[in-house]
């Protein structure tokens, strides 16, 4: 889609210096842009490539006062940040308008009921009694077990699979692989050394306005539900086990994995490769860093935990420091034995 | 589906107490189900939930007093853990029964081989001299490449990907975007610091009863077989490299990884987020904790190891506690110098 | 495919020893190999196995010398062990170049532009404005995003998703499943504890030579291009956040991760499950031992680091194994403190 600089100022609310016939058809940074592209310069300390970008049409601050003649078309506008911000969600909103209909081949049961304004891609499979809300998309090679719903609004990324049961709250997006409702990992061992499957029956609820990245697997609950609340947002290749629970607003990033029936309050923020173990609680607001290991509750909220076991920030950073200096701390203590022997020789002399 | 409560106390041998024509057609905790739900109490700190629970059938022991009067409809049986798990089990396979015959549009080559009882659903594509064993179930997106056979009553979840040559056992269930067979990560560093590929010729075959999470990984061996043997539980996320051997019955949590042609040996017991480098010798019943890295070969059978490098796991947990006190170390350490530094200045006044 | 053993010893340059007219389909290890196999004998310490091998032709070397008969029929060349990689590259060549023309259903946007020669399986899907270089190889499942395009002669693996305006390179080969230009992890966060998607419009680069695994997620930049150069290898489940570099040539193993906008130079070798920060640099040549934790800038090419954090890989060893040794350090500074303790006594007495 092309768009002519005087378009895109109407959008915005801002004002033309140069040419508004100019179109341009993508985005880009000012550093990098390239003729056809739109930009913005927001932070005084890129100024200087104002006047050597090639882009287009760049958005300014109505305050800049220029200090070289600039080859692009300018907007001009009370916070440029905020301008391109609002541009760029409304170009996102635009792109997934323009998916619409049902393509064929696509497999949709006779029982499925469909919402308004739905986009269907080829290659999706809607299973019996699936129902879906208004404006969702779905994209080719998604799966959609029986009985699961997915509200108003909701994106599916290509080859996304829901599991029967499960329910998909509204204006959800899930990325491209991810798996919702795969099996808990649950096996009782028997008396001559074999598993038998515990049947995982329960479900995995997705409230609204969660988001969830790419070849993320979170597991139903083995019976009841893995509940992934309000706001929260999943990373990729996220790893959720049987009968979890994740709290509102809580931010998990890439690779961490969550071992079963543990239950995260709202507003956590976990490391990218955090590991945490089955059947504790995390209080609202603990903030895990990368790579640590959790082995017991945190019940006080907005706790700060670092390593593997994971335990208090600052004193496990201390420990860390001091853990690089065994090699100091072993030399001091020979020193002192040796001394100590003197000593003590001298003492028996 | 809907069943009575008659229906239900047939399959498991129990006795009605109250309303026998009630239904029921899913599953629920006791402390969560609603009506229409059936439940089960066996845990004797859970029988305050028998008199508010809003299930319409709930299974108890036959020993039960009740002290309230109950009204949901009650089955009384032996014991009610085991006769629920029944249900399950029934359940789940009266769900796998339904599921059959070939969907279309499915893609199966003209020498594919289709044993009875299979299904193979939409977008599922079967390639050239696949062989496909009786009640075998093929969900949407599964893709399975020349050469591969499945043994009987194996179920592939949606998006499984199976490459060429590789053989699936009896009785194995692999969970959605599971990718069994890409290629062994071989690459012949070249004089100009590029890499040339090492062509990955081999397979990966995986035996009876193995089930499989998703969105796992196991690489095909260079030559020769990468072996997931006859029991084995994988759980999602999890990386197997090529020509890795994972003997019987061992037990493998999410997102553990375990490098290139090391041998896993049996009923061993491997936690999450563990690595484990290639060419070494794991023995049969190790216990590898959480997020340990395993450096070196385990050849004492029953160990349990842990840590990042790993070791015995008592004296690991030790010296990991004591590294949490090395601020309090060095202040001990510290004190002491200055003590003996005292010692030898009066001593040498 | 069959091949006898004259079509064979023609294409390496050798000379047959036995039934020439023995055929043979598939490779195999000679401690494996079975009837119908091919194998060869490079290292003299296998030389036993060349007398009990149910191999049907062995590839041995021009200069050995039989102490015992063989029953296989020999191909006698130069060099054993480079002729057998010959023969695996111009087999692996076969295989692909037989996979040709569009299968349907498949789904190809009517203004996509396919190379010559090309393979389209079906249930693939190629949006608007795609583009499709000669010789590529497109299996079933795979979905590719409006814009992309992709260079000659690569290879999309089953299930793979390009999401749209993402460039694909020559030669490129990414395995099962894999999911490249999934959004960035960015959502500023908002004064009423939710979070507010930050719209991610870059898109991603994967250049010539590039080979990545099964399960891969590589997110595109917020703005600009997340990149992989030319002629890196990564492994299966890494996750590459978005804006980040992967220099030429550099090897990334399994389960790796690499946070936001951090530069990875060219020829560096990054072990399994390794975490990496985000906004920092690695220089060429840098070594990350397996599971270590980078959090800060590497600025010294070549520099080998490991621990978590990670430093110097030999101090950061013998930080590990004293360790271990706590306890004994432990036990050492107690017995001093007695020492001294007793000492002070005796002064004072």
């Amino acid at each position: 889609m092309q768009f002519s600089a005087v378009q895109i100022a109407l959008l915005i609310n801002g004002r033309v210096e140069g040419n508004g016939e100019i179109t341009v058809n993508s985005f880009g940074k000012i550093e990098e842009a390239a003729a056809g592209q739109l930009t913005f310069l927001a932070n005084p300390k890129y100024e200087d490539y104002l006047y050597t970008t090639q882009a287009s049409l760049v958005i300014i601050n109505e305050s800049l006062e220029l200090r070289q003649p600039v080859e692009a078309t300018l907007i001009r506008v009370a916070d440029a940040y905020s301008a391109f911000a609002v541009l760029l969600n409304k170009y996102q909103e635009l792109m997934q308008q323009q998916l619409n209909g049902i393509q064929q081949p696509s497999f949709i049961a006779p029982s499925v009921k469909l919402g308004e304004n739905v986009y269907v891609a080829a290659f999706a499979y809607l299973s019996d009694n699936v129902v879906i809300g208004n404006n969702v998309k779905i994209y080719p090679g998604v799966f959609i077990g029986p009985n699961v719903s997915v509200g108003d609004n909701s994106i599916l990324h290509p080859g996304v699979k829901i599991y029967n049961d499960c329910v998909i709250g509204k204006n959800v997006t899930i990325h491209a692989s991810t798996v919702i409702g795969s099996d808990g990992f649950g096996f009782a061992p028997q008396a001559d050394g074999s598993y038998k499957k515990v049947p995982q029956i329960g479900n995995v609820v997705v409230e609204d306005y969660v988001e969830i990245g790419s070849n993320t697997s979170i597991d139903r609950a083995t019976i009841g539900s893995t509940i992934i609340k309000t706001g929260a947002k999943l990373d990729n290749l996220i790893q959720i086990a049987h009968n979890v629970e994740v709290g509102n607003n809580t931010v998990i990033a890439a690779q961490a994995g969550v071992s079963g029936s543990t239950k995260i309050g709202s507003h956590a923020q976990i490391g990218g490769q955090v590991g945490i173990v089955g059947h504790i609680q995390i209080a609202n607001g603990t903030r895990i860093n990368a790579q640590s290991g959790v082995t017991k509750s945190i019940k006080q909220p907005n706790t700060a935990v670092t390593g593997s076991p994971a335990y208090d920030y600052t004193s496990s950073l201390r420990s860390q420091a001091l853990s690089r200096n065994l090699p100091e701390i072993d030399k001091r203590l020979a020193d002192l034995e040796k001394l100590v022997q003197q000593l003590l020789t001298e003492k028996v002399l």
